[in-house]
């Protein structure tokens, strides 16, 4: 153990108490479809899988690991199917652990199983921590030595690149800093090419983290790995910290999935490695792409993307205060740290009642819309959304309402259909039980496209519910392609609370047709009025940029 | 700045080179009020404000800035009534910023602003980037300085504790060490308590932070504070190894809100402070805290929690590989890094019947419920509970709904009213205007007090109105005191997104009679339902405790 600065050594100065070793370039090796499912509320199907493996290939990672085959039949079917995905950059690798204690690494079926995926690189992990092979593994601190390096002989000898995974390698080197550290020799001794050291609980400081990967690198000459959890919210910092240390294999997952609080987030690893520390981990074009990564892997497991995800996240380049959109005006990146586009997201500003009339030209840029407004009409669309928002509007995050307001207030434009009336009737009556009591909704709507007028009708499971679908069935008559669109998340607020039930609402809806996403807004007293005003919005905005000639029923709409 | 390493100086071992210095204890600086609203969708009124800074104080921060009273009328209002919170144990801040340029810290209104807010501590946000002053101020870096001490100066003449935020300070440094370090030399000589460093873009990397305090540490003798966003993904690294090397004044926000991607999550900090670097920054009650506030945050921003959020998310310790089950149950502790019981988390696999019987009883006793369950009674409580979270109820932050549940269950509880049947029509009209078109909405409802069947109408705002105001005409006949009780809040959610308008939805209610407040939750895939058993939570937990003798409406009701 060296006294002098980790951090600074690590950087850029040459530690000159570690043994001469060679260079490795830094590669990035991607556990999401193996630890990070381990996320609760994740699950993919193999077809997933295959499909986010070519994407993280497109990526730019070096190692995905694709599963656990002894463990787990899918994850067999998994490396079966492999060969379909054409990796262009990526090695696949498979993962086991190592022999059973008292067992022989050539007959375990274990063992067994990771050779049966044919992958040019097998992970196997074993314990590195003294306590733990007594107490969980109960067999001897010889035998777990035997046991890495029966197993990783076994498969280097079978021609396969071997990792391994020290788990509990820091818990273990708190407790037991040389017997964690003759694990890594006995892996290295066996022909391992690379010895990843692991922070399982995720609970190290960035200190222990770097105080691990610098013995290490001391007491072994093969490459370095590290992979850790996010238990104590510092695991990307703590990657960081090992690759300054002298880590140079980088296990982590696409938007920080794993089990518990995660594991390290690849995007933001990746992110930091080449924008921050400067390291050509991937190409520009690759680096690129993070965002459209993160966000097709969210969509892929249904999961709702984080808006504040460093890096790719929505809100990530978005600036609400005043003050903040006055000074970036003044001097581009005054409250960004890298440029959005570099990572393939872009910066945003927020309309809000705090914001200034140059929010309003510079939201309309970014949206893409092309709309030129003079002084005037900027001027009056900042009174309407001050207006709008004294009653209980939000257009901050609600671009496709926003377009339409200035749209409808810049004259000449006219809506693709009208809402003439509505009625809803909601009844529950009093069952002989109470829990039999029964809710019914029911929605009548007259709808105006041009000349034509519609009137349908509809049950719903609730009010909002039951118009939706009477809308929709009367859209439909007019514009069959409107069946692509439908809501993914509703949302009501209250915006006055003293006023209890009387209070103002605001309903956000987020809409999609497959392909792109937008939200839209509505304020009422009335939630129903509050849902229908949102409702509307999102088909109108579809509408005007894709639909804008009604179409008979009868005959195939186009597409555009 | 010294060479030596900056972690393990900061840790424990003396910095030799530092000169002779104060020592201040470790304190928490809550800025979720401000800085934290900062955050895209997040929005609270002032009640909420009130009520979260209330459980701030529980939560044993020091410093809780109410806003920027300044530049926003809501905030001055918070301060107004924030003697009402009767806080215990945190001081309040108002936050400003230095005086104009060119301008006079005595006729600047901002700085009347702060003053005005009556508050014992004022943080003052200034410029610590020489690149800043010129090119986002456009003025020279003496009259920047000038600034800073005015103002400072003029604050502290008037009795208040003055923090000085240094805007940039880290990318000011960056570009000129030497500007940064006179900003804050300036702030000190003109009376600042404490130099907060800010890492305004959220950019830098740990080694930046550590090098940036304690070059601080060596220019001014005032306490240090740390304030860092989460840009980089290692905002709670970056504030950890900032107290490590010196600072010790901590900025961050509840559950990490703030704008773009965030500040440092206050959450995870003192976890971390408390548990990893033992120092003593809240008590062990306090500390058993954490997860209750911060749910009770995101409950009152209506926005989903993290699941997987570092010490207190649902998922933080749950464990769902089999291998690690079976670690656990071998050996405690071998995949969570602390006990979660510490911050007031469960660990999940390990929730038996025995530990969730004991979590009714504890909510029993916690709520001030005198009802003594058997064991029985508390397992069919604990069935229920789980049966009604399937169906989308939460009773984590409803104990108005938990506490009628679990008397429900009990049997010989009898209801204070029930409500038979309703209907409700809803009817919207285009007028000749579009502006014109108008909504009616109505209710009939039919109510059981005892023998009693009234039969009521009435129009409301909207349908949820509507129905709220036939109810209370029926219950009113029976419980004239009822008209102390209003409503102070209604939240609805959705709970799985993906279904759209047809989604079930969640609502969550808070009441009040002027003395006390309670809230109550109801759920269903119709709003209206939901809303109703959330209503109907919210009369009856008030009646059956302050009006159980139904009244004759013709005389007065006696208080209790």
């Amino acid at each position: 153990m060296t006294t002098d600065d980790p951090i600074r050594t690590a950087v850029g100065e040459r530690d000159e108490t570690a043994p001469e070793r060679p260079r490795f370039p830094i590669r990035l090796y991607d556990t999401t479809l193996r630890d990070g499912l381990g996320m609760e509320g994740i699950s993919l199907s193999l077809e997933d899988k295959l499909v986010l493996a070519r994407k993280l290939d497109e990526m730019g990672v070096h190692y995905i690991e694709g599963g656990y085959p002894g463990s787990n039949p899918k994850d067999a079917d998994f490396f079966r199917r492999a060969h379909e995905l054409g990796l262009r950059h990526a090695q696949l690798v498979a993962f086991g652990s190592t022999r059973r204690a008292g067992g022989d690494a050539a007959t375990d079926p274990a063992i067994a199983a990771v050779l049966d995926a044919k992958t040019p690189v097998i992970t196997i992990v074993g314990k590195s921590s003294a306590r733990q092979v007594v107490d969980v593994l109960e067999t001897s601190e010889e035998e777990n030595l035997s046991m890495i390096a029966d197993s990783v002989r076994h498969l280097v000898a079978r021609g396969r690149e071997v990792v391994f995974d020290a788990e509990h390698y820091f818990d273990g080197f708190r407790d037991d800093p040389e017997y964690a550290l003759a694990t890594l020799r006995a892996a290295e001794k066996a022909g391992a090419r690379t010895v990843t050291l692991c922070d399982t609980n995720g609970g190290s400081l960035p200190d222990e983290i770097v105080i691990g990967v610098r013995s290490a690198r001391s007491a072994v000459a093969c490459e370095i790995g590290i992979h850790v959890h996010n238990d104590a919210d510092i695991a990307v910092a703590n990657t960081l910290l090992a690759v300054q240390a002298g880590a140079t294999q980088v296990q982590a997952c696409v938007n920080g999935w794993g089990e518990r609080t995660g594991n390290a987030n690849m995007i933001s690893v990746v992110a930091n490695l080449k924008l921050k520390l400067g390291i050509e981990v991937v190409s520009d074009e690759q680096l690129a792409r993070l965002t459209e990564t993160a966000r097709f892997a969210d969509e892929l497991a249904n999961m709702i993307p984080n808006r504040s995800q460093p890096y790719v996240g929505q809100s990530a380049f978005a600036h609400k205060a005043g003050l903040h959109v006055a000074a970036i005006t003044k001097s581009a990146g005054s409250y960004t740290h890298v440029d959005p586009e570099r990572v393939g997201n872009t910066e945003r500003v927020l309309v809000s009642e705090l914001s200034g009339r140059r929010n309003i030209v510079e939201k309309l840029r970014e949206q893409g819309v092309e709309l030129e407004l003079t002084e005037t009409q900027a001027r009056a669309v900042l009174a309407q959304v001050k207006e709008q928002e004294a009653r209980g509007f939000q257009y901050e995050s609600s671009e496709a309402s926003f377009e339409l307001l200035v749209r409808r207030s810049l004259g000449g434009y006219r809506a693709p259909f009208d809402l003439e009336d509505f009625l809803i009737v909601e009844r529950r009556r009093h069952g002989r039980d109470d829990d039999e009591s029964e809710m019914q909704a029911e929605a009548m709507v007259k709808v105006r496209v041009g000349e034509r007028l519609s009137q349908t009708a509809a049950d719903g499971n609730g009010p909002v519910s039951a118009l939706d679908l009477a809308v929709r069935r009367a859209l439909l008559e007019s514009y069959p392609d409107l069946k692509r669109v439908h809501l993914l998340d509703y949302k009501v607020r209250i915006i006055n609370p003293s006023g209890g039930a009387d209070a103002a609402v605001r309903v956000l809806i987020e809409s999609s047709d497959g392909l792109s996403l937008w939200r839209t807004v509505g304020a009422s007293t009335d939630v129903i009025e509050a849902s229908w005003m949102a409702l509307q919005d999102a088909y109108e905005h579809w509408l005007f940029h894709h639909g804008r000639e009604p179409q008979r029923a009868d005959r195939a709409a186009p597409r555009d």
